[in-house]
This record gives structure tokens, sequence and C-alpha cells, in this order.
């Protein structure tokens, strides 16, 4: 069956070009611009010496990772006003950054963290679809980075990431099952799916959504496929990266 | 190999007795307490005869089915603050009703909504694990019932919802598979999966989180065929309910 | 002179059928289910082992009683948006969680209560007039219940309440005194009284108000005798209705 | 029996020093100093050309009163935190607020201020109890005020004020009735009550609430005997402070 | 060159009639009424026995000045909402109460004022031009009476003020350089200047904005003239005003 | 007399690096990174098609022109809480995007922008002193790559910028007047302004603070010329950047 090519002439198991550029944010212990095609997100990570209020109250040993995403006004097409100026957090945003703290936690070993929270900050410089997928990938890039520096300034006695860990879509598109969907494609897509991986090739997360619409086993199984496949060449790139960085 | 025993004797494939009841909320259009062991869940659908402000910008047509969801505050072991007191909602609860509202949504017809936005209240009275899949097994039952009335009072042509839908849980709990988590397994899950599913057996949404940790392919393949397992026993339970109640 | 006849049928003197239902929410230490007529409360007790800021500031010794009223969205004929999606609470909900608290606490030994706060919620299941009145009603058997259950459980050593408390409306409708207004009646009434009254007949708290009109001393008079009279009924009821459940 | 005698020396019955000092606010339409011995409050009416959203859907005819009630930070002897700084209205505002409107509202002919809202604030320059009944009392001044302007201006054809209106408290203070209760007085009373009346002797609204504390049938037809005659010296008090500006 | 006349008919360098009466609001420690003209600024200070919360945070010695501004409802032509209402601060006012605080504290010794915030707070009862620098103004006085009460009460060891503070506005309008501008004179104004300068001729803050326009160096160097001059003589005004209160 | 040299070495009179890159955010219609030294800003704007309501209302013809300010949570030292996990913009935020929306309107001729409003949006991406001037600066060659853009395709028939406009900070540091203060010089300084001028060297703004601290006419005309100085070779920067890019 002959099936509609993809906007930008992809095959259905591509990804789009991957950029990882460090050091986009000099303020930050680590920071990355992490590019998917045309999507652009400034991956920051901070660090602040305490961790939330229920660890205290809970005296739970350790430290914790916490995320925060935002699109700034000019990433997207028509301006997108900033949270301040709604007064909260749109359901999509509170989606997105629970779901990047919890893909980093998945490959951290908390209890490495003594006392410390990683702040994690996903700014979305320019969004054409991807955003929370080049997030998490970035942001483990970022994490990494401010690792090392804690490391090397003595202030981190071990590495506790304890894996790498990737994000990336996949979804059901004109009836086909096909990769990292950019924005046409994830706006006409019937199904909608978000895979986090480990470089180990396990999994941390796995949402497939209908939209407004449902999908089958065999489906499923495409889009968990596809999504194995793309999130390995993403660990490939990351490891890559910070090789070429000395980390 | 010999497995721990489930906290209330189950088997790792058995449901919660369940409970459907209509009629909770008499003012509702529709409504039904659904209760999955000892998690409650008031659920009620009201009618309200406009769109949301950007159907009507965009001059979309049809209806709109939208959900909120709250834990009433004496449904947890702890008193849980109340959203107006807090001044937000949490990201758990705009997770939920996000869900709940995308899961209707999936198996209408909103076209046969004309003018209409179906709200959906899922209000829990009781917490026990599970409250996000009891809401959505009780919300089709109680947007059924609605439907049934508007048609009867000639207020609907024809029933929008073209398929039936609901929503159960399932995890690794003790590195074995288990279906309909209450809340102690639910805590101590290293895997935590909601799986909803159609009447005729399609996928409308699958969520499958490492809490903490990871999984891998033969896990998830358990934890998807324990979900479509009991998604199938509670669509039966729904058609008996509305069957019992001549709808 | 000939009246007009009461919607319901009802005497002027007469109220609606009075339903007391306890253990409506497992998970609080006291609930009940408050039924005047068509309208239904839910009420709830919690114990918070802390008291109010204020309190701990001030080194007020004993404990404190505190209320929230909330109408649930399908309580009312239109859907009611819930306190959060307005983003504050209305003047309505303020004064009667602010009535529900001051009832309670008038009764109420509050060095008896050492440390604890005692939450009292208010969820209104369905709306017909008289949801203030029959919360306070509640709230008493709730917290009754709540309190013998701690008794039991040797985390209170007495008990704290010193009476019983009630609450019910009276006013001027179609130019006569009635008692136990319901939704029509309380909309169309020219005087809408509340009255709150111990067992053993001691006044807690006398509002009387002209809904954009006035009254005399006459009409004061007779609506003092109805909401007494109303009262001393539910004081009977609440007593039957805890004697019942052997407290 | 011989009673504790009062803070200042007044007998039960005495009210307090009553100013009433028009055109404090020259910018508002209607304004008035109006103090109760040390209260000190600024009321002023000011008109907005529009009716409330919920007027205009509804398509009622005529206008609407709406009050707002603010203590200035140096009112009070601790600096009392702006309303703005808290970022809500406590509860005891909200009721206040309520209570200036209703009152004003029930000696007025809403049809005759077509298309019109009267904003009556009420600003606390100094607290010493009796803030509430101040500001009914200077309200009614400051809105007389306001009408004859607009009538002299041809703004409004008719007055619509149909009475005047006064509000004084009462309570119980070491265990006798007094009137008129100052910070002290009302601080430690244990029966505390506040009267609004119309200059012909009507009731428009009775609040008796028990402090922590109950009373009696005697006790309220004492409190109700004094209210009654503090307010219809206030009436008189009103009536010679407009007639002294030609009012 | 003629030049159109002011509106109020005074010369270019002529200030508008000031007023300073002290003890408008009794209860704060000190206060003064300030007029301008028609602009009437209610300026009082309030001492709360702590520091902000950064100051004991970062151990800073001594204590705070805070300043705060409001527009009162009724102050300007048309009702102007209060903050409460709309929920936030509007960005003029923010500016507004922050210049406040920076002039007060740029004439005193903070580190005597140990432990202690001095709150001024600006209402303004009438606005006719120049609130802001009519605040500046009377809050010195206030403070400067509020230093000699707490000094006579044995509160304060010795004057933190250092010098008085004053401030005063000036502009480009109709082409010409005027002090001291109202209303109407600052709505059509080219160029808007505030200037606040100590008693000993020091400058503390100059802000000179093109409103919509630009200016050159000789308008820049002629509106700091004008303001220097203006602000002279409101020193001495306010050296008078406290000299006749044996201050 | 001898000087205390520079932090970085530069002379009293001498800018900070500056770098002008165009096309950092490509959604937007102009976009650059506008850096002085280590200070980094995004600035963008976007064209939205309608203006502010108050314009509409007043029926005001042309456009608009707003500016949003923020800086990136990883841009500080220490990391920044985000505005909307605070709540609510803090003071200095909304002075500086006040003071960029003022200076930009000041060069624009709003009667050319038919129906538009530019937002102009300034993110901060690394923080060290002189933030509000990078963001002005940058602000205008962002905004005349838009409009370039917006004449190039037909939306716009003419330039309604009517002059260039850049700012620069100035000020008193260990008693010396310095110009383009970094971070350390900033935090340090007595006296701190910043001067806002056109390209034809008028001014537009002008605020010279002293920092809980004042100055005299000798250094305010320092300030002034150092800021002239500065103002002047930020201009040619500009146009030299506009050239490069064919504008």
């Amino acid at each position: 069956m002959s099936q509609t090519p993809r906007t930008d002439g992809r095959r259905a198991d591509e990804l789009r070009p991957l950029r990882l550029e460090p050091g986009i944010a000099p303020h930050a212990t680590g920071s990355v611009l992490c590019c998917f095609g045309k999507t652009q997100v400034i991956c920051a990570v901070t660090i602040e010496k305490k961790v939330p209020g229920w660890m205290m109250q809970q005296k739970v040993a350790g430290g914790w990772i916490t995320a925060e995403y935002s699109l700034l006004p000019y990433s997207t097409h028509d301006r997108k006003q900033r949270d301040i100026a709604k007064g909260k957090l749109d359901g999509r945003t509170v989606e997105i950054q629970r779901l990047i703290g919890r893909a980093l936690r998945a490959v951290t070993d908390l209890s490495k963290l003594p006392g410390m929270t990683l702040w994690i900050d996903c700014d979305v410089l320019q969004a054409d679809g991807g955003t929370r997928t080049a997030s998490i990938t970035g942001a483990y890039v970022a994490a990494r980075l401010a690792v090392h520096k804690l490391m090397t300034a003595g202030e981190l006695a071990e590495n506790p990431l304890v894996d790498t860990v990737a994000a990336i879509s996949a979804g059901i598109w004109q009836d086909q099952p096909i990769l990292d969907l950019d924005y046409p494609e994830d706006r006409d897509a019937s199904v909608d799916a978000n895979i986090v991986v480990t470089g180990s090739g396990r999994f941390v997360e796995l949402q497939v959504a209908g939209e407004e619409s449902t999908y089958d086993h065999a489906q499923l199984g495409q889009i968990i496929a596809l999504g194995t496949l793309g999130a390995g060449k993403l660990a490939e790139a990351q490891k890559a990266c910070l090789a070429a960085h000395a980390v």
C-alpha cells in the first residue's frame, strides 16, 4: 500500500536532525540547547542546597529533582501569553513538567544528592512538535554536565545518575505509524505517544493517547517499536555529546 | 515461584467488588456512585447550553465534554485541604481531570451535542486507590444516563456516545503484575499503569509509569494483558447496570 | 384571613422530613448525611492534631473548631461553578462557613480539645433551601460521633460538647410567617431568618434579614417563636439518631 | 444589683458622641465622615453609569447599590495589613460589606436608579468598635447627599431613597445589656448584636451572636429594646445633619 | 514670547497652596494630611517591632522602612476600583510605593531603628496631580512625628532621620517648563519629572520621562532648576509645621 | 587623585563589549540576542493583530507597543524563582517592563501601526548588571527587524519608528562616576542611573537614584555626560548591526 509522504520527506522511522549544544546558559551549573529539527529548548540545571518541605518534614534522606517547563512567548507562531499573565499554569504545562521530573528521577539515586535539589528548567525557544521529548533528552545532558561540575568541585562524592534517559514521540498519522512528529504531524495525528527510555533500553514511561480517537493492539505494538528505536539513537547522541565535552 | 499474597487476598487478575448506584445526585442530569472496593466516587453529569469560548471563536460546530475531579477533604486518611484553600489545583488533579475528559470525548461524536457542554464532575467520597479509573468508569455510566434523559426529553436527537469506555489500573507490585491496585499496593508499586479501553476492546489511553523505577518489555506486555482483561469486565458491569435502569 | 398554601402543602409551622444517616464518609472520624426534605448535605468531621497559627502564637490552650462549606457543582439546578474555578470563595459561602464554626464552638468547651483542630466539612449534594441550617444540624451529629470515636480510642478524655445545637430557617412569605423554607419559598420570602438554638433552648445566633424589604416587631416575634419550635424538634431528632447508634 | 460601670462612664443605654461631617471626600458624589466616639469612618458614594453583569444578563430594570468596606492600615492599634497584601478579603470584611449593601438597598426603590450603580465605600480611619454600624449610618447620609446632587444636576428624576436607615450595636457585657459597644466592650462581650432600623422604626436586619456563648429570650428582648432606642436617636441626628446642609 | 497661562493662573515656578495637618489618623504613631492644592493624601506611619524576612535571614542589623500607596476609590473623578477587586497592584502603584520607600530610606540611618519596621501608608483622599510628591513630602512629616513620639516614649534612643526630604513635580507643558503640575497639566505634559531632594539640597532621586515624547539638554536643565527651587520651599514648610508642633 | 580601578579594568567611560545577534528566536517577527559583556538578553518582537481593550473603548486610532521582561531562572547566580511560582510580578520587574515600553513608544508613531500591538519580550539568559539597558537597546533592534519584515510582507505601509533608541547605565561607584556598571559595580554603587537616549541625541528618560544615599549637582552632571556618551556609541552599533542585515 502506498503511503502519504511525511511533511519534510523523512522515512517513518527517521528522527529529525538532533543538535545538543552545551553551555547555552553560562550561570547554570549545567546547560544545553537541545534541538529536534526546528524545535529548540534551553535545558538548564541549577542546584539549590535544600530539599522540599515535605522531605524535611518526613525526614527523607538524600535529595530531590524537580522540573519547570515553559513556552517562551515567541516560541509559537502566535504569541503565547506568559503563565504569569494568565495567573496560573495551564494543564498541559503541569503535565509536561511532572513528566520531566519523573523521567530524571527514574535514573537517579536520590540518596547520592545529599540535601540538594536539582532544578531542571526547560524553556522552549522555538516550538515545532516534540518539546517535551526534547526537554527530557536535553535535561539529561544538562544534568550530567551539572553532576560533572559538582564532582569536579568536590561538592558531590559520586555520580547519582545511574543510567541515561531520553524521550521521543511516535504516533499514528495518516493511518501509518511514524516517529518524532513535527508540529503539523502532531496536530493531525490520531494517536500520539511519548516514550521515555533509559540508555540500557528499559522503559521509564509510556503514554499513548488517542486524540479523540482509539487504537488497537497492532498499532500499539508499532508505536512501541518505533519509540524504542528512536530512543536508542538519542541515547547514542547524548553519549557522543558528553564524550566530546570530556564527561 | 511462590508470590506474596495481595493485601486483601485477591488473585493477581481479580478486580475489587464493583458497585454502580445511579441517582446519587438527583439534581444532576445523570449521576452514579461508582465504587471499586473501598474507593467511592460521585460521578455526575450536568449540561450547560453553551460551548467553550475557543469553540465559539473558531466556529467549531457541535459540543464539548469537560471534566472536573476533586478529592473531598474527608476522603483520605489525613484530611485533604480543599483546592480553594491552597489557591490552585495540584498537578495530580489537573492530570486526572484532563484524562477523564479525553476518555469520554474519545467515545463521543461531539457533532451530536449541538451547542452543549457536558460537564463531568467526579468527587471522591472515599479514596483507596484507583480513583481516576473509578471516575472514568462511573463517568461513562453517568453520561449515558444523562444522554438517555436528554433524548427522552427531546433535547438530544441522537445518542452521541458511539461506544462505552472504562478504565482500570495495573502495575508491578512485589515483582508481580497485578490488576486494580488498592491504596497500599499503589503506594508500594514499582510500576503503575492506567488503561482506558472501549467496550469494543480498543485502547483510548495507556499510561505506564515507573515510580522512580523502570520496566522491561515483558512487564509491559503483562500489564497490558491484565488491563485489557479488567476493562472487559468493567464494560460488562456498565452494560448490566444500564440495562437494569432500562437504558 | 385565608392564606396561600405552601408549595408542598406543609403547615406554616411544619418541618420538612428530616433524615440523619451516619457513616456517609467512612474515612472521616464522624459523618452524617443530613437531609431537610430534598436538601442533602454531607457533614463530616476530621481531626487535625495541631491548632491554628494564631493560637500557637498567642499561646491559647485547648483546641479549635473550624468549618468549610461548599455547594457541589451538581447540587443546584444550574451547574454551580467550583470555588477553585472562580479563584475565590463567594461572600455567601464565607458567611455560611463562619456561621457553622461559631455555632459549634458555642456548645464546645475548647479547653477539652487539647492541641486539636476539629474540621467540619459540609458539602451540599442537593440544594433546596436551608443548606446552612441542615449543615449546622448535621455538623453537630457528625461532631458527636467523632467525639465518641475519639473517646473510645482514648484520644479524648472527656466530651468537649456541653450541649447539642441545631439550626432552622423561618421567614415571612406571602405575608405569613413560615418555618423551614424550601428553595422556592426562600427565593420569594420578604424576610429570611436563621435561628441557631441549643438543646437546652438557649440562642446561639439569630439572623433576621429583610430581603430588600423590612419587618416589624410583631413579625420578628412570630419568626422567633417558629424558629424556637423547629429547633426543639431538631434537637429531639438529633438525640434519637445518636441513641440509635449507641452514642 | 450593682453593675460594673462602662469603660467610658456611659449609661447602659447611652450612645457615644456622634459626628457627621459632610464633604470629607470632595471628588465623591456624596461623602461624610461618620464618627461614633473614637470610631471614624469615611463614607463616600460614587456613581457608575452601568449595572452589574447579572442585571444586564437577566434584563432586570433599574439600578443597583453595592458596598465596599476596608480598615485603613493605621486604623487599628496594631497595623492592619492591606487586603491586597493578603491577596483576599477576610471573612469579616466580606460579611460587613454585604450587610452595608443590603441595608441601603432595603430603603431604596432600585427602579428609580435607571442604569446606575451606586458604590458605597466605607474606609475606617480609626477603629474603636462599631465600625459596621457607623458605616451604615454614614452611608445613608452620603447616599442622600449624592442623590441630592444628582437630582439638582437633573441626572435623577426622583429620590430613590424611600426611608432613612441607621445601625447600632448592642450586647451583653459583664452580664448587663449595653448599647453602642466600644472596642474593649466588644472584645469582652458574651453576646454581640447589630441592629439595622429604618427611620420609620421598621427592622432591616437583626444579627445577635453569642461569642462562644449563648443567650436567653429575656436577654434577646433587652438587646432589641436597646437597639431600637439607639437607632431612633441616630435617625434624628441623620435628619438634623442633612437639614443643616439644606437636603 | 508670550506663553499659555496655567490652568489656575499660577506662575511657572509657583507651587500650589500647601497644607500639612498633623494628627489625621490618631491610631498611627505619626500622621499628617498633606495637601498640594486639591490633591489630598493621608500619610500615616506605624511601627512594627520586627524586620522583613530577608533582613533576619541575612542577619542585617538595624531596621527597615517600607511604603504602601493607594488611591482611595473616591479620590478620582471616575471611581477607581480597589486593588483587591482587581486582584493585584497596578504597575503605577508599585512604582510609586517603591519610590516613597527609597526616598525615606535615603535620609534615614537604618541602624538607629533597631529591630523595627517603619510602615509608611499613603492613601489618596483626592487626586489632582502630584500624588506621589505629596505622599513623599507628607511621609517625611509623619515619620518625624512618629520618631518624636517614640523618642518621648523612650522606645528610640536617637533620631534616625539624618535630613529632611521632600518631592515635587516639574515638566514641559505647552512648550514651557512649569513646577508642581495639577492633573490637567500632568495629562497634557510632554515631559513629566519627579524630583526628590533633601533639606540640605542634595538629590535623592530624579526621574524625567518623555510622555511618548523626548526632550533636550536645555529642557532638562530647566526642569532640574525648577524642581530644586520647589523642593526648597517644601523643606521650609515641613520645618515650620514641625516647629509649630514642638518637634 | 588616584582612583580605584574597575573590576574588569575598564576606563570609567568605557562600555562593555557589545554583541547584537539577530535571529535568536526564529518564530518571532524580529529578534536579537543583545549582550553587554556577560549580560545576555533575548529580545523578541511579535505582532498581535488587535489593540488593548482601553484603546478600543476610547476609540483611539493606531496601534500599541507593550513590553514584558523576565529573568530566566538560571540567569542569576542563585536560581531565580519564576514569576508564576511566586504568583505575581515583583516590583522591579514591573518597573523595568514599563520602562522598556515607554522607551520604544517614545520613538514610534503609533498611528502607523494600525490595529496592531507590538509585543516586546525581553528574557534575560545571563544577568550581570544592566539588564534593563541591554533590553531596551536590543528591543529597538528587534523592533526594527520586525518592522522591516512587516514592510517587506506588505503588512505595514510605512516605518513607524521615527528614531532609534538605546539605553545605558551610569553611576557613582567608589566616589567616581562610571559608565555601564556590571553586577558587582551596580551592587556597590551609591548612585545608580539609567539613561534612555534617541539616535538624534534627545532624552527619552533619565532616572538617577541614590541607593540609600544622595548626590549633588556636580555628580548629576557627570552622570548625564557619561550616559550621553555611552548611548551615542550604542546608537552607532545598532545602525551597524541593522546595516549588516540589510535593514
